[in-house]
């Protein structure tokens, strides 16, 4: 659970990586400075009341959690700690400490927050980001995890939210509450934000493929914690997440590799590395509840609908130009409803999709599941946004001219690279100096040929 | 267990950054890709059947499991999840499950065929990797883990592999099976796919070191799942596995930039990062049966011999283009074989070598297994990269004008680095802006200069 | 503990990358050796003689373990390994193998040494960087974590040091052995060194801000086994740890963010980076013992002291290259003082500070720790680095020339791109090719076109 959720915080970063490495060198600093950003902000407000919104004792209705219960997390730690934890209604399981519980959801909060980002590269005013995070998060996640991740305490001294409780939709890891949820929201965004200057006519091609690969590579790694940790433990129900995760994953790359082989001809790298986060997308509701053949299948179906979902933003018009919308949305949609499909009953979850005898049941409960968090988060979204732009009087972005100059320097006051000292050393001016550093063998040979 | 699942699984990218770091800059991403897409294919074929040839019940000889016994995974996790884990037979200690078993291995299988594209790097075609890939592992990989790493189990019912079991040999995290298995496999194909246009000739220097630090970072970091993971609980051996990984480390970074340093008057990055490599590798068979201070001198021992040994290329005419052969092929070699010289009776393992007064009884054991993994990985990855190049008509490489041009664009239409928008903000081009970030006290001092 | 182990020694390539960059391109690789180097000197000294110092047997006034008493960790594992464990006074409880330990305290030991040399950027002989580090972390490390690190065994088998045994100050993970130790010997070897050419007139941009990034990710994200770690087992002090871990450095980022935003009228990425590790440290010695509240406002305070702090070098002319002093010095003096003021009685350390009712005696405590350690470490730094001087003939750092070619080059060589190869491809020279990656969904319409 702790290395779990070190890791999840890891994918923050991971996040500001990929990201980064997508937008032009001009703006990569303020794309990462978003999901930093939203790290500090948000991991403060969920010590503050955040937790207690999602987790605390349900105000009615399943709706939201009392913002007032643990305010500055009090009454989760005094005392002596031990049967503090004990006493904890907050405790999910005998053996967990309640803060580490807060500490991993504070990581889902802030990555949630984070992945909007990606609609609005290289052209939301900092302040504005700051101010719609604040109460994107607040009005919108907060409750929404409520929904989805607060159950009922097995005794009933904690009531929980209603798609976990009353409605029962699967959702492990936050398919609805995370992705669809960041994914409509990324759509409210960055419609109300606009588009880039000279989009789509001109091309905006990533600046740095390997720091997209990072990113992708991080998120992998860090999503672990996302799905084995919420097992709450390292039992079997953490390792059956796990492989399924990595299964889901492997599957997912190869058909994004496959779409574009056969579509464009050739597979990219851009292609691996957004397969991979498609694949993570999926399998993150449904780790528990697939086989690891379903996970395969799963894996494959939806990152192939993403790779052709990513071109919808051209049809429609909107700019959301690191397909948040098209990997998040969609593919959160395609993971949570597929459940209804390919839940194994023979899987920890132990339910039956359609394709294994359960009929309708469960399929419906994700349809609705993941449409109430689609409309909840897609409206709030679009009323938010227009309040931070009516409070930045309008001016949501940046100048026509600063977004010309670039993000960077106009609101950090900064440049991301700057190889001007190697220059001198006749590198970047492509003349390799024979002195210089070679593979280990070249130099040996340099070496012996010299002696 | 589930810790180092991730960890490992995360060592792949990390390899992706090790050797994209030292092509030039116009094949990065293929270099990338040949270790991503290894993730992708292998992940996929270890849950179909992979995993069952590997730990299934041998089918005679102690030569291979049994393909179809877990095909899907099927059996290891149907009906109640705690059940099945108690009754199944994969299980290789009570409390582990059978799953989390079965997805550390995975990235034992990934990275093994990952590291054998170091050697043919800008220029084999992306579709003749991903065959030749998936016939290796089939073919290779999967069998020879099955000698290594799978144990009869205790009470009989399921058969493991000739190395483990009758040989005796000692491998506790893959010397035999991961690095001389890759390594003599990446001579072979290197030999087969042939040389690099312009090789040796032409200076091929590493584009981006802190890339290669990063991925040797990396691998560091993910080897602690490889060898501590490899105890299968976090317990005593593994404590031991992980102080001799730091330190056999530590001291084959040493051990390399002083070969450096004598040798070439410097001690270089690329030294370090490849001594860190050279380390881990040679404490991977040897970390649970060679005291601290044997670790310290087998990987000092194994890094001066694989600095020694990157330069046989050159002498006998094969592009292995990263060093795959000198460092995993010798490195793997000599960490298994020094097993027979340092291993101390008083470590986990419990065996003596000759140093420790055990005579030559450890030592044929551990010539043995490794060349028994060298002739058979040799052998057949040769005659595998003749048949992947009929299949491909001859043609298992790229063209000379699409080698000239650069692999990133030519077979994936992709380049990896972009700058150019950076350039208009006068960076790259050399003239700092006065207004542009600065390091923290800088900034501070000229705003203060200004108020 | 195993993990945490992976975890701390994954911030040093961490730190690596965040010191390498902030320096100019032509002195990167420099920066990451001085890092890199401390791993394998220092681990292997550790395995030698540094353990033992650290934690062996107190051989007087608390002050100094025994350096023989388990000479390459002689006596740690001998024997059946269990019952070794059992019987070893090395182990602090019952249930943690003597070598888990060991190995946590080498990463320890390691990232301290690192540390320091981000003060003598760009400058400074790579031969005797390694003489110092030697020295430094045998005369000046080593005794100071017996200090602070060692407590006597419950049985009083085993004598500790006197900070943590007589003095009681609070230093959960290494506010005054790791941070103010190392920056204040940073201190006294800059000045030693002396400035960088050309410092403070000429702007000494970082050239690579998404490293720094990167750095500062990895930082955040090892220090949870710093931190969480320290707890010596996966319990509720280690979740209250990591709580705090979070939340003080999300309320530093803000901080640092906000005194920029004042001060200088933008926000940057490097004053995020900067905040992040400003709050980790700030944290690094109270994370057991102030509240979720209170780790908040340490963390804001502290980052707020150091962003002011930065500035010094310039007022009193020490070119301290990479804010050592400003960050580490003062943010730990901050962390290991702030305690005193607000401990709270109800964490897991159990000790009311001032704001809580404990009057000063916890404070007096904190104070003296703190200073101990600045006075010891600031001295005989000194003192070692004339003599380092001395040995190299006055010569401590490069020649001039040396110094305006780049540092990389002469002491390394090696510069650390090269992206010549690209620049063919019409990449870096800004004329982005039409048939090149696009972000995925352009990559799609233009195929689209096409068809």
């Amino acid at each position: 659970m702790l290395a779990s959720t070190a890791l999840v915080l890891f994918m923050t970063p991971g996040l500001a990586f990929f990201y980064g490495g997508m937008v032009r060198s001009k703006s990569v600093l303020n794309m990462m400075m978003m999901s930093l950003s939203s790290m500090g902000l948000i991991g403060v407000l969920w010590v503050l009341y955040g937790y207690s919104t999602a987790f605390g004792n349900d105000v009615g209705g399943g709706l939201l959690g009392n913002p007032t219960e643990a305010w500055g997390l009090k009454g989760l730690f005094v005392g002596s700690y031990s049967s503090s934890v004990a006493d904890s209604s907050y405790v999910l399981s005998g053996s967990i400490p309640a803060l580490a519980f807060v500490g991993f959801q504070a990581t889902f909060a802030i990555i949630t927050v984070a992945l909007i980002s990606g609609a609005v590269a290289d052209r939301m005013k900092f302040g504005a980001w700051l101010l719609f995070a604040g109460i994107w998060a607040t009005i919108v996640y907060f409750p929404v995890a409520h929904w989805v991740f607060a159950f009922d305490s097995s005794n009933g001294s904690v009531l929980g939210g209603w798609i976990a409780n009353s409605l029962k939709a699967i959702d492990f890891a936050g398919g609805t509450a995370v992705h669809i949820n960041a994914g409509i929201a990324a759509l409210a965004l960055a419609i109300v934000v606009g588009k880039r200057r000279g989009w789509p006519r001109e091309p905006m091609r990533p600046h740095n493929l390997t720091l997209v690969m990072l990113g992708a590579g991080i998120l992998w790694f860090g999503w672990f914690g996302f799905n084995a940790g919420s097992a709450l433990g390292a039992n079997g129900t953490a390792a059956f997440a796990m492989v399924n995760t990595i299964v889901a994953t492997c599957a997912a790359m190869l058909a994004w590799l496959l779409v574009e082989r056969i579509r464009d001809g050739k597979a990219t790298s851009l292609g691996a590395a957004s397969g991979v986060v498609a694949g993570l997308v999926a399998i993150t509701p449904a780790c528990s509840s697939v086989s690891p053949m379903g996970a395969i299948a799963l894996g494959a179906i939806t990152s192939a609908l993403c790779a052709l979902a990513v071109g919808l933003k051209f049809r429609f018009g909107y700019d959301d130009s690191l397909d948040v919308v098209g990997v998040h949305l969609v593919g959160g949609l395609a993971g949570t409803i597929l459940i209804g499909f390919f839940a194994d009953p023979g899987s920890p979850a132990g339910v039956a999709g359609l394709f294994y005898g359960g009929g309708f049941d469960q399929l419906w409960r994700q349809i609705v599941g993941a449409l109430a968090v689609l409309v909840y988060s897609g409206v709030l979204t679009f009323v938010i946004a227009l309040v931070v732009k009516a409070v930045f009087r309008g001016r949501i972005r940046i100048s026509p001219e600063d977004e010309a100059t670039g993000i960077d320097e106009t609101e950090h006051a900064e440049t991301a690279y700057d190889f001007s000292s190697h220059r001198l050393a006749g590198v970047v001016a492509g003349t390799p100096r024979p002195d210089a550093a070679t593979p280990q063998a070249v130099a040996h040979v340099a070496a012996g040929k010299e002696s």
